[in-house]
């Protein structure tokens, strides 16, 4: 009848791609390492995209649109931009086809249309913005210069995922210019925060704020700033992150303003990104093995009602009651769809929008109208309820917040029991192992050291948390001297 | 003081680049062809792809987002597709640059990473989506599938014209899937009206609705609508196109469905798409020789506000008043900016504001505050009037809704008056040398006459009429008989 899914605990890898694909977010494509974004998953992106606009907007910023293409020269200006994103990148060679003359209806590249000079299709936009860059800024005047864009990039990933890693994702990228290094860095960690807020306030994913070590920064940065989650299986996620850049694009791009004394400084600069992947989390974070579970301020469909009935006659009854109570639902702002289709029986339908994570579903039959209730069912706890249909509207709403609360209440004890603090490398390799999850522990601050644990372990530190509390102590790997534990975790 | 804008006269071209670079919306980019959407233009285009976006969605549309790539060999499938698409696409042929061994700090394309096969940045996206729908319409019950794309997409032009032709540009591509050639149909014509309504009503520009003669027609369509559009220089300029394909795509991918017979039919398809060309035909159509004239349904800001004082106790009592009106003409919903900057003289602010377009102009001063009126200025007849403070809010929503009306009724008076019948080839191509505009005239049904037109006067066949009446008469150029007028003109 319904759509199998496998169960975590038969192979938490495969779950996760049956619920993707088995409730219709997302589906491979011919293209390798693409995927397809299906209508369902792009309204769940819709609605992240549009609330996290909000939030950029509200906190002054403002979007624009730059070019797909990169010319390869650019990408060269900042050395380790180039070295990070130049040997994962699609390039543009030619501008042409043409039949192919020894193959009737082919086509091939005509040589005749090489480009002078390559294009990489964006990997991350930092060279094609602060090239731009330099053309608008020139005086203190034109600072802030507070920019986001969405779009496409591409990166050439070799093992891709549904949503964690594909070759082409969506995401936006807030590239922002500033006159001095404290407003810069103020930015880096203001926009951070909005992301922490998005995810644990509208996702219900509880993050760690942190610092990432030198390693693991992103290439032209400075210091980048992230946010981590925890998935079911124990692995961490990087939901978010934030950079603050220095001078160094605006040096690679010669972008200079004229400061209130008249002299002319290089400009500072952040840039910080979410993309599709946050759909990736939104799902680990909360599923289970019947199928999605969709916190309710995200959720495409908050509310769906199904009706049960024999016969036009009954349909019809229930019909002139739940087409008010659906625009009574509508009127308080709230998600929801009426599944009176009649080419699925209720218990189909009722799998049908488990899998697909609905939050809350009303079912009502002709006896239920008689004595003028509703059965009432959460998707996050299963529990079910029969009420009054009187003030459902209000009930409804309020149970809404509840498995918003609920969600993210549970996600970050799972998350808060799986911070383990160790001071051994044998501890620290055994909760690896067994229980998964954030290690706690010392480090020496090397980066040598750092590989070297990834790779016995493959777990790197997720990040530095801003909450870190000075402690002496001693490296789990080296044994020498440490002043704070950071985060390590196997991580998507 | 402000920034000069070439005049209408003397050379439209420039006048037109003039307002888009000046005025904020684009700028030219590093990449060939390539623009840079601003955050003014950007937020003009945000504004024009919600009310899309809603209007798709009423008529039953969803979104969904598929990959930027296109496989050779996929490009290859629809003959007439390939044909119209592959001289002038961006082709990625490497996935990986390296450094370059005789240039320190340089970069080439890694020869070791050529694809097996190329992929072409889409142009449309027919050919990735007809190939995702194969597995996703199984039977009648998987119809009308009704997706719309939100994109990006590349056409490798020669010439390129800020927004109203450049190498990348922003656009929505609809593509639905039908049961039968007749509801194919009805979705075609269904969206060429959605178009129509939102380029009249919201817009302000007047279109004529028409078919394309089998030259024009899209590359693998049955047929293509179009609604033209006329700009202040007499050239025509399609606004938007609505596709019937037929089988063409469906066969090509081999999409079928078992119908209620229990038998297997090809699907039938449509495709329909708007780009960010709009904001250029919006910008001709309305603007003059002070600069942009916006359309207040899409007015990034549609009421901005410049006190006018002297010393900072002045500025005080007017914020206390200001900040008041502001917050009550936001609450009527209006987009309202109050430009207290000390930057720039309250007669530099007019001069921006006009230049960008802002349909309503308030300016108050301690003399006016004291007589309890605000100086409200209309940028489209650029008439100023006195008015009392009280019932501003009221005042100022009805003018928005005027100046659209108006906007509209300029538009579609010049329009009118700029179809001219003509019934010999010397009168058409007078009228086409003085006048320009649409030229209604009789044509034999010829691809061959129509190329030799073209050659001959640069004017092409913009649409048959939908609501051509039938008529005898005979062709403009050959002489040959003739059942009904089309439109030409020269165009964007």
């Amino acid at each position: 009848m319904s759509k199998e899914i496998t169960s975590r605990e038969q192979d938490y890898s495969q779950w996760y791609n049956d619920l993707v694909l088995k409730g219709g977010l997302a589906d491979y494509s011919a293209v390798r390492g693409c995927m397809v974004i299906k209508p369902y998953g792009y309204a769940l992106w819709e609605n992240m995209r549009d609330q996290l606009d909000r939030m950029f907007k509200d906190t002054g910023h403002v979007n624009a649109y730059f070019p797909l293409f990169v010319p390869r020269s650019f990408l060269e200006k900042e050395e380790g931009h180039a070295e990070g994103f130049a040997k994962e990148c699609a390039v543009v060679t030619h501008y042409r086809l043409k039949n192919d003359p020894d193959n009737k209806g082919k086509l091939m590249v005509d040589p005749d249309s090489k480009l002078e000079e390559e294009l990489v299709i964006r990997p991350t936009s930092e060279a094609i913005i602060w090239n731009a860059y330099r053309d608008w800024i020139n005086s203190y005047r034109d600072l802030p210069l507070l920019i986001n864009q969405w779009a496409n990039v591409v990166r050439w990933e070799m093992r891709t995922r549904l949503f964690l890693r594909t070759a082409e994702f969506l995401w936006q990228e807030g590239h922002t210019a500033h006159a001095t290094a404290e407003e810069a860095v103020e930015e880096t960690v203001k926009m951070l925060n909005v992301y922490a807020e998005f995810v644990e306030n509208y996702m219900a994913v509880p993050v760690i704020k942190g610092v990432k070590t030198p390693n693991e920064r992103f290439a032209g940065a400075l210091d980048t700033y992230c946010i981590e989650a925890l998935m079911q299986d124990g692995k961490a996620l990087q939901a978010g992150t934030s950079h603050f850049l220095g001078q160094n694009f605006a040096k690679a791009f010669d972008v200079k303003y004229l400061n209130k004394d008249n002299k002319q400084e290089y400009v500072w600069a952040t840039s910080w990104g979410v993309s599709t992947r946050l759909i990736g989390a939104l799902i680990m974070a909360h599923s289970d093995d019947q199928g999605l579970v969709m916190p309710p301020k995200l959720a495409p469909v908050q509310v769906v009602i199904v009706p049960i009935y024999k016969g036009q006659d009954q349909k019809m009854l229930i019909d002139s009651k739940v087409l008010g109570i659906v625009d009574e639902l509508k009127k308080a702002g709230i998600r929801v769809k009426y599944d009176d289709s009649d080419n699925a029986r209720p218990g189909w339908k009722f799998a049908e929008h488990e899998l697909k994570g609905v939050p809350v579903r009303l079912a009502i039959g002709a006896r239920d109208l008689e004595q003028n209730v509703i059965e009432v069912a959460r998707r996050d706890t299963k529990e079910k309820a029969t009420v009054s249909l009187d003030g459902i509207t209000g009930h409804v709403k309020q149970l809404l917040e509840d498995i918003q609360t609920n969600l993210f209440e549970r996600a970050k004890a799972y998350r808060d029991t799986h911070i383990t603090p160790v001071d051994s490398w044998e501890e620290f390799k055994e909760v690896l192992n067994t229980k998964g999850g954030f290690v706690s522990a010392h480090w020496d601050g090397s980066g040598e050291t750092e590989d070297k644990i990834k790779e016995e372990t493959k777990a790197t530190i997720r990040c530095i948390p801003l909450d870190a509390v000075e402690e002496e102590g001693k490296c789990i790997f080296t044994g020498k001297p440490s002043k704070q534990r950071v985060l390590f975790a196997q991580a998507y």
